[in-house]
């Protein structure tokens, strides 16, 4: 593989942007040499900072612009104040215009899901983008999608979801019939809600074309990894996340707490002390950064806000990784494989704004 | 405090009935001899385990029942079967009867929580039931509410919710204005589901009264602590719940894993095995475990089905603390104050089922 792939970056996203944004680039294009950068953003501040990485700097293009999304901007305040001339729309239009194979920003969540879906609208047969979340697991890395970009969901949609988790999970994975499961409060045909019950039955039905159905999980089903893809509605899927997070750095505060409390732990930790370090490189949320926007003509990565250039370089390894193996192309061919789907009319939806 | 508690206990309830419910009442009784139990169920099974413990035999008194409700039975189902006849039953019935301050069961949550509804009816001013859990944090036990009472709810629903949660956090953490969180996707007043804006709002106008509202709360606020009292509806409560327990367990196995990695770590594990012990009692589930049925006219609660005698003596232990507390008054004394609650009239609902 030797084609050159090309990230349009947001360089003003996120709380340590640009200079976390620039030193995660760096540390990405030791990894893949064949990447190729168009910053965007405020020039004086990121020129200086590409002075700093010569290597990256030869790798790199820079689109100035004036106008930074603030973080809590209200999504349609952000279309409004950001269409056209942001740094974040301008990182998601170098996608449309086939400039850059991928997208990526830390900036505010709710206007970047707006301005991606109304800059490079759904797919044929997507009603609406979902964000999926890549989630390590006893097992290995799984998906989890939606988890937030849209809140409610129909029978339809989860089965959207179904066929673009699928299909990520082709890319990530390597694996060409992926199990999928719909999170539920019982694994009994009998319980749940009314749509996910139907979403089900499509499922069963159209099982076997692309991915395999495994039926319904659980919430504790997540971190024993037992399917690949976990299907969910935003709300509950960013409730999942967020909850699975927090527990994850209390149990490790906890470990701390214990390792530090007397002299006798103290001694064992510094015997234990390089397989605590890969522990804490397995829990660091740096390694594992990035949610991939589903369902809309072009691929749009987002990375916390909050991490460093750790965190970076893992969303921009995730975005290379998303452009090369090709994920527009793969959920277009889920598609086609999917009974329901491939019968479809091509459905431009009105690109959607979240509610403010 | 030397009244006498009197424990309602469906002997059959959970994989490990009944051995498992009269070692761990043998246990509980140990803790507070001020202790009496009804066991309800297989006489024939129960007299000879009663036989190993004396003095719980001496503070028991076993009532004949024949029928018991299989775990994977759907809740209509148990009603039609068990009604006025199964060991949960009987146990319910116990408090209605007052003969019993509080009854407790392992069996299948559903059908207990149909019969509970049935047999006790919600309380006046309280539209349906909730199933509080207890849930640790970095900073203490607070309260999640409703983990899967209920699916669906709207912001009457939540506002009861905060007023049963008030309530129990009064009970169990001696504080008289505990602070309330609703769980959604932002904390941002914009964000989030229509009914949950809906409650925020009545629950800003009744802050002061018996709880403090805090406002949202995010996923990762439940383990910080953030709140005494989460409230969420049930379908999200339930995937919280068993998704933070997903995550402990993985967390929990990436640790043991490393700590076996290699020898080094082996003698590491070895200095700190006291810490190391502390910390798995700290994360063993059977120490906080028991979800409480909140908003009948009466308490039950329901214990893990697939615990031990450790397990049941902890349900028992929560059970017993609930009845001295006088959960139900504080309930009543939380709801009058309430500017909305104390001016409605007195509401009886028709009792229903949970949907099969």
């Amino acid at each position: 593989m030797t084609d050159t792939i090309t990230i349009s970056v947001d360089a003003m996203g996120g709380d340590n942007a640009p200079r976390a944004v620039i030193h995660g680039a760096s540390l990405a294009l030791r990894e893949h040499q064949n990447t190729r950068f168009i910053f965007h953003g405020r020039q004086e501040q990121i020129t200086p900072l590409l002075d700093e990485f010569p290597e990256l700097k030869a790798a790199s293009t820079v689109r100035h612009s004036e106008v930074v999304i603030a973080m809590d901007e209200k999504p349609s305040q952000a279309l409004r104040k950001g269409k056209g001339t942001s740094s974040m729309w301008m990182t998601i239009q170098a996608v449309k215009d086939k400039e850059a194979d991928v997208a990526i920003s830390g900036g505010n969540t709710g206007a970047l899901m707006a301005m991606s879906t109304f800059c490079l609208r759904p797919m044929a047969g997507i009603s609406r983008p979902g964000i999926a979340a890549i989630w390590p697991t006893l097992r290995s890395n799984i998906i989890v999608l939606d988890v937030g970009a849209t809140i409610g969901a129909d029978a339809q949609q989860l089965v959207d979801y179904a066929i673009l988790g699928s299909a990520l999970a082709r890319c990530l994975f390597d694996d060409d019939a992926p199990t999928v499961g719909l999170l539920n409060v019982g694994t009994e045909e009998v319980k749940g809600l009314d749509y996910i019950r139907e979403a089900g039955k499509i499922l069963t039905d159209a099982s076997g074309h692309g991915f395999t159905y495994h039926g319904f999980v659980e919430g504790d089903d997540i971190g024993k990894g037992t399917v690949d893809v976990v299907v969910t509605e935003g709300f509950v899927g960013n409730i999942a996340l967020k909850t699975a997070e927090g527990t994850a750095r209390q149990v490790g505060t906890y470990l701390r707490n214990a390792l530090n409390s007397n002299l006798m732990s103290k001694i064992g930790a510094v015997f234990a002390i390089s397989a605590l370090k890969a522990l804490r490189r397995r829990m660091d949320p740096r390694t594992v950064n990035g949610g991939v926007f589903m369902g809309l003509n072009g691929i749009v990565i987002k990375s916390h806000g909050g991490t460093d250039e750790i965190g970076y370089k893992s969303a921009l390894n995730l975005s290379y990784e998303m452009a090369r193996s090709k994920l527009i192309d793969k959920i277009g061919e889920t598609m086609t494989r999917f009974p329901i789907k491939a019968a479809l009319p091509v459905i431009e939806d009105e690109p959607e704004a979240k509610p403010a």
